[in-house]
């Protein structure tokens, strides 16, 4: 790993202040002690620079390339739209730049592997926006797996459903795949270490909104994972779900069951006239806002300490490859086998 | 115990057709192969006829002493109002008959007393109804203690909250303690087995109908009893919930907690735009009828194998003389001492 | 409807007197006073005799076509082997009497057919033993989805995890698909009732014992089924858990989801040194009892009343056609088509 | 409200470097961009200096009247032994200095009206430590109660159970009281807004050490608290839980019931072959600690904002009024009135 720059909080430029980007920045402004923001950068007029002030950060760009010109710079956080991912890594990298990298890290396999090359040239981090990683129920599975408690595993699931008010615009043939599933696949290989997925098959459908049928835009599937070692997993997502934001999941091995995400807000139970109940998450921070906050604590330890991220390139790369099978199937009605993805 | 007559199920007639005379008679009738319910009596016009014409029972008397002189009758189920429990349960025993006498078996302990003497003297069957323990959650965490899990215990908890509607004409000053709380001192006992109350201090006051106050009728009542291995109980009821009937309890001790009652109606979770809910109880008989049944099916054991009591006199003494010190603490303001009630 | 014999209890004969042979007799003899337990066919030497002894029913027979026989029978509850299941169907129903038959109802749709033909010419009454429907978690949900509550479905779940000790003996290559899963595949139809199966993609191996696969047997599945409203649905099965039986199902529509099954054999909870924790059911009785019970009660009630089965051959030859594509969908790779399967 | 000395964080000075101390003084100089962290006071040789340096606080100091005499300081956090607590308060009171102090604020009412009379005359801001009322499922509780979905408040609950290995030299004979059921009497105020608790009782005894009972320590009791709207409280306690650290609440009204506190550390549940589990808390931080850090937050806006703490000395009164009473009830075996307590 490449040594950083001084020995203070590491130095992160932001790259993009969409929604997910302001929340990264406040994360590494007020939330992480061994982090500072030195700057915000977005081509969208004033956008760099009003996040930039409420966050007490040094400097706003309208060019990312700035950033990665600044020598007191660690590291990137690149929270761009997904089709730009591959070129800025590759450009951070070069520069010498660590990088945290929203997911999808690419589109084609192609430009992530020239990601992960130029990564791999710069001797810097590559860490991936991969956040069920660090929500604790999943930690807590993981651990049961590592530990041996589940044993081999048999079946898994991975459950994403958004809690709605999608724009279309932002949705394309293969955003249901490759901007959310891609959270289901990377977990379903999380609980299963060591496993390679071979084979893929997908159905999906516009079931929210039937008028999306006719422009090829998909809201709900169902991916069938087949790995290595036998296990099963299987990956489902909605853009739609009345309740809110549900995330859960469960693996099922020899030694047992883990189950993860209860789907409540709290753990408060209101008993009145209608029966026992408690809130949901209305929206993805309600439940990821500490897994955000974590992932990139963990980023900033790797870029302190010069150690590997822990959601790599090759994570990454074999989420990836999972969504694009997985598109395929749904356009060949058939299951789409995955080649060796070693690299 | 005493011979009973004959071999085939075991003869029972009920005494009082009103909604727990109904359930109970159903049950005899339809879901306890081991007996046979032979007649119904109820001094009501009619009351009698109707309830045994439903359940093909084969008499209907206005008099129980006409239950009393069938030799074919083993036993016999008592409803009736709590005041006529005690003069009952004396007129089976010298008949001969076995009793199951729903809660409380008596009003004082002196008729208990005598009620108990009569029992003894006949050599037949007694079982009061405290059907707390024959509920699952309940007969667990029993078994929890019993196999020494639980430890000793320090702490016990026993809640009934019911769906309200009361008539309060058929309240008395102390019906909250003698016929509901009755329930939840028999399930402290229950979980703290061997240990005998010492000292019982109650609060109580009229929360649901404040208009009952100057009539000295109770809704709420909270009461804490000590017991002489050191552990402490609390048993509390309200006469309304808004969400229907509830009824819970805990055990801690040295060893753990057991917790019983989740409050649900069944297993289904619907998640809605209102959040996660469940369905609760709505009344007695959707949360206790099979409490109901095994309580009689065990009753039936009894008389049929010639076996003690599960639910002995000596536990409906115990549990009345919590409930009379409770009332009496109510009015005194103090914590009441309870005399020795080994009998 | 054909008119049965007589007005009191419904007289049933038991055909097959192994395990769920036995409880489905004790639960005519003993749990349903509709129902008259007549006499139990079993080939084996001495074993209808035995059942019948101790359920007290009058006769025992070897040929169960000595019950078709019996003028006073009005049913035949089938739960014998598989392979017979279809030829004792059409024999009954040409004797006229009513049937209640073990699932699956036939190993074939050829088989299936003739059964139906055989029941509808009869006129008699046709239940199949898809259990689940009697699951108060289920009916729970089922009621949600027919109030519109749950809105249109799209996603669709339904887990079988056995607790192990299979017998390989008694284990066929589709015996995953037409015994096990068979149920998961008749769930996922009521959760989705009035759509119609179109295709089916499943995988399945030997995860549990791997010296299975060279024998062609299967311990693990994972179907996924398409419906012509474009709800997708996932049935799952493994003939092993470590935690016991394992029955669980979800149902996500527009409006929201159902979750069925929260894997506990009670409610009391126990905290202790290694956490929070439940009992778990070790076997199907322990979480199914009451819905064998409950299925069989509504048979005789079809029965007694004339009424048409709530779960009918039509129902069988669905979830038939899903088990047969399965196996077919495990042997070629591929997705399989559902032909038309109106009949 | 004082003004406080300048724009930028709010300059805090921690007094007690102990585990709640640290705990604290990583809070403000971590997580907490509104505040710094300006020095440490503590007498024990090198502990402040220590503490001091590893949260980079510019200054560590023996005596905390170094901490009042510094103009840069807006406020000191008090996590001393609390016998020092009032005294601490009425210095950096006189100093100008708003105050959070640990509960209990302090261990007589004289002690405690002095303090509250020096933060009155000297306009800052005092917080106590009641943490309970930062935890997500008692904030969603009191949200019912002020939205009125509660009702009328008739019964509350408030359990705490730590896990064990207390050092009989910090245990007093009240410590039960005004140190651990002070949080509980707190909540049930917290729960029950604007009502006077106006009679206690208290059972309490050694029953997790009975070895203590010698020495008139206490470490398991149960508190009755009467408040002026008819609601009744109970506060329970126990120094030892086998399964962790232990803090759930209820409070019951006319509208329904909400039940804080489900035990768990994570909601991943395991299923195995003890059943199904969950991990629980073992220490209060494990439970506690986002409500540590959001007490703290909270103090901070309040000292920025000039606006009067969320936890007043007035709610420090009023739960240590009912700390004396319980602790007299038990020396008495009588309930005590508590006198008006409006201040």
């Amino acid at each position: 790993m490449n040594e950083r720059n001084g020995r203070g909080p590491v130095g992160v430029t932001l790259i993009g202040s969409g929604r997910m980007g302001s929340f990264h920045g406040a994360s590494l402004a007020q939330r992480l002690p061994g982090a500072r923001l030195t700057a915000v950068a977005d081509p969208a007029p004033g956008a760099a620079e009003e996040l930039a002030a409420g966050l007490r950060a040094a400097s706003a760009y309208t060019d990312p390339a700035q950033a990665f010109a600044d020598p007191t710079v660690d590291a990137v956080v690149i929270a761009a739209p997904a089709r730009f991912h591959a070129g800025l890594i590759v450009a951070a990298a070069e520069a010498g730049k660590s990088v945290f990298c929203e997911k999808p890290a690419a589109l084609s396999l192609e430009d992530l592997d020239r990601a992960i090359d130029a990564v791999r040239a710069a001797g810097v981090v590559l860490q991936v926006g991969f956040n069920r990683r660090f929500l604790p129920d999943w930690v807590a599975a993981r651990e049961l797996v590592d530990d041996g408690t589940l044993g081999t595993p048999r079946l898994l699931r991975s459950v994403t459903r958004d809690p709605g008010g999608f724009d279309p615009s932002r949705v394309a043939p293969d955003t249901i795949f490759n901007e959310t599933l891609i959270h289901d696949f990377d977990t379903l290989r999380f609980l299963n270490p060591g496993a390679r997925a071979v084979e893929v098959y997908a159905v999906a459908d516009a079931l929210v909104e039937p008028g999306w049928r006719d422009r090829g835009l998909l809201d709900t599937a169902v991916v069938t994972v087949k790995f290595d070692n036998g296990a099963v997993g299987i990956a489902e997502a909605c853009f739609e779900a009345a309740y809110g934001y549900d995330v859960r999941g469960e693996v099922f091995g020899s030694g047992g069951m883990a189950r993860m995400g209860d789907g409540r807000l709290t753990g408060m139970e209101f008993f009145g006239p209608a029966g026992r109940s408690s809130q949901t998450p209305r929206n993805d921070q309600a439940l990821m806002a500490g897994a955000y906050v974590a992932e990139l604590a963990a980023f900033v330890d790797s870029v302190r300490d010069g150690e590997p991220a822990v959601v790599s390139g090759r994570d990454a790369r074999a989420a990836l490859a999972i969504a694009l099978a997985a598109a395929e199937s749904v356009r060949s009605g058939l299951p789409v086998q995955i080649a060796g993805q070693d690299r």
